[in-house]
Order: structure tokens, then C-alpha cells, then sequence
């Protein structure tokens, strides 16, 4: 199997995570979005979305979207519920990852970490923050009292929103007034497996 | 099954569509979202990101996020693939709609239709414009020499993704540009079970 992305991207280091807990074996082939990598004719084929990750199966099959590669690797593991409601949950929160939390806290980040916040992006810098500020106070809401999103048992749901979540602070989100997401980033960070994001990968 | 949601909205109408294509009895209750109804106290009781639709089933318990609600509606039926690799690109495309096409489609749609192009948004709705060609493109591309977005199967991706593109003309998207696409829109129209964005629903 070979994955195309940057770790340090979390859409595609939640792939590198879950294969890590499911110890799969792969190829990971660095593409530079900085460098429009992505945007070669040959990417192009991969994905015309012009997005990382994209992950080529062992029988040359495509797969892109980080949320929807999750589900086929973790297909008939524990990371995804049995319960037909439960797992709709999974699936409710990656989702919310999706479209109300990447946005936010993800380009937040971009903006910070990366493009080492341009005037022609402070004022979206500046709104993005209390939407962050929202959406993790959600995940602080939902976490209260319960070891992981639906409950006790780990699942695919927080693998997805642990990814950019347990790096806000490089977006301007100061952690330390979530206490809830402060320990379950620790539970997953000290599960057996668990590799961080700064991680050397296979360059090709 | 209560459904909460306004039909006019392509996230709800999706819901409605599989609702009538699984003849499932459930109850509309209609929630203005520019009255700020999604922002009451109990609405926020049942969905604390504040957006419709919600589904509560008949065992009282809730779902949010449409594509997950669909998910989960679907379970068993012909909409969702047995085969790992298919459903996996099913999500693929229902990941790409809540990323890609609705931020795109739909908010181009909201400011010319329910906000009558307000000059503070004009800008936003500009840059909407090429963004939202480059999906819909995405789209033509792949419903080339096929029935639908899997191959010949219908499954939850063409549910997913037709919602917001067939009143894309309503965001100022001129669908003649998009041949493969208005047939599939067409071929979705004509499909048993079928009812159209403007149906009346149970108001409470």
C-alpha cells in the first residue's frame, strides 16, 4: 500500500496514526502542498480534487479523503462499532471533523505555522478563532465524563478529530482551557502504537 | 422518526429523498434557520453544532450530520455497497460533498436566493463562483459513460451529491455546461420514490 501526503498535514496524519495502531504495512511518499505537488498532471490522475491524502491499495485502487480511507482500513476492526447507531455516531463526528472543524482550526494553523500570518490573511485569522474556540468546546462537552467520543471505546471518531485537535495551539487555541481534550489527547497519545506527528516517513 | 430540517435546504432535501425512496414513515418539523431556530435552547439540547438536520429515532435517540443520517438510514438496502472498496469510495464522494461542493454550491446558492446578494457578501460570491465550476467539473468527469457515481449502481454518494448540484443554477452555476450531469440529475428525478426540493412536509 502507498500513502501520498505530509504527515505534518493531519487529514493525512490521521491515516499515518490508524495505520500505526493497525500495524499495516505501506510506503509513504512525501508530496509538498507548498510546492503544488498536488496539482501535477500525474496527482491530477490520483485525485482531480488536487488533496492529500490519497492512498493507492495493493491492487493499484485509489482512495482519497482522509475520513473515508479511515473507514476501508479499519473495515472489521474495533475502531469502527458494530451498533448500527453507534456507528452512525462515528460517522456523525467525522463529519463534524469535516466541515466544521478542519475548516476552523486546521487553516487557523496554515495560516500560523506555514504562511507565518500574512496581512492578506489576519482578518480571517482573527474570525476564525471563536469558531475554533466553538467547535472545541463541543469536543470538550461531548468528552466530559467518558474516555472517548462515543463512550468508553476508542473508534475511528477520534483518530479523526485528534489530528488537527492535539495541534490548536499552532492555530491560536490555548489548550489549556479544555481539560477534557487535554486528557483524552493523552489516552490516545499513550496508546500502544500511537506514533507522533513529527515522525520521520519513508520519502520517496 | 421526527425529522427536523427545512427542505429547502439541500442537507435536509437529502434526508427527505431517501426518506421517500425507503418509504419510511417519519414526521417533518420545519426549522428556520434565518428565524435562528437551530439556536434555541432546546435545539441546542439536541445539537450543540447549532445545524439541521436532526434526526430523532423512534427510540428517542438523535443523529446529526446528513450524510451520517443517511448512513445510517441506508444500513442493509441497496444505497450503501457490500463490496469494502465501493462503500469506502462511497464515502469518499460524501466526504467531497460536505468538503468540496456544499461549501461551495450551497453558500453561493444561500447568498443569491436567501439573501438577494447582499454587497457584503458580493465579493465571497465571486470567488465562489470558479471554485464551485472546478467541483462540478469533478463530477462531470466522473459520471462520464456512467449511470452514476459508483458505475451503475446508485448508492448514497448520488443522494449525497445531488441535493445542492441540481438547483446549482440557483448560486448562478449554469448546469448546461454539464451534460453528464444534467443526465444524472434527470435519471435521479425519474427514479421511483422520487419527490422534488419544493414538496409540502408535515409542519408542526
Amino acid at each position: 500500500m502507498k500513502v501520498y501526503g505530509d504527515i505534518q498535514s493531519g487529514n493525512c496524519y490521521k491515516v499515518k496514526l490508524l495505520l500505526n495502531f493497525l500495524e499495516l504495512a505501506h510506503e509513504w511518499i512525501h508530496i509538498d502542498v507548498l510546492k503544488a505537488e498536488t496539482h501535477t498532471p500525474e496527482f491530477l490522475k490520483m485525485n482531480p480534487n488536487a488533496k492529500i491524502p490519497v492512498v493507492q491499495l495493493e491492487d493499484g485502487q485509489l482512495l482519497a479523503e482522509s475520513n473515508a480511507i479511515l473507514g476501508y482500513l479499519a473495515e472489521g476492526t474495533h475502531f469502527i462499532p458494530s451498533d448500527r447507531y453507534k456507528k452512525a455516531k462515528m460517522y456523525e463526528w467525522m463529519f463534524f471533523e469535516q466541515y466544521s472543524h478542519e475548516p476552523c482550526i486546521a487553516v487557523a494553523r496554515f495560516i500560523q505555522k506555514y504562511q507565518g500570518m500574512p496581512e492578506a490573511r489576519l482578518e480571517e485569522y482573527q474570525k476564525l478563532q471563536p469558531k475554533g474556540h466553538k467547535v472545541l468546546a463541543i469536543l470538550e462537552q461531548a468528552l466530559d465524563g467518558h474516555h472517548y467520543l462515543l463512550g468508553e471505546e476508542v473508534s475511528l471518531a477520534d483518530i479523526s478529530l485528534y489530528a488537527y485537535t492535539h495541534v490548536a495551539d499552532e492555530g491560536g487555541f490555548d489548550l489549556n482551557l479544555y481539560p477534557n481534550i487535554q486528557r483524552w489527547c493523552q489516552r490516545i497519545a499513550n496508546s500502544a502504537g500511537y506514533v507522533g506527528m513529527n515522525t520521520q516517513t519513508t520519502a520517496v
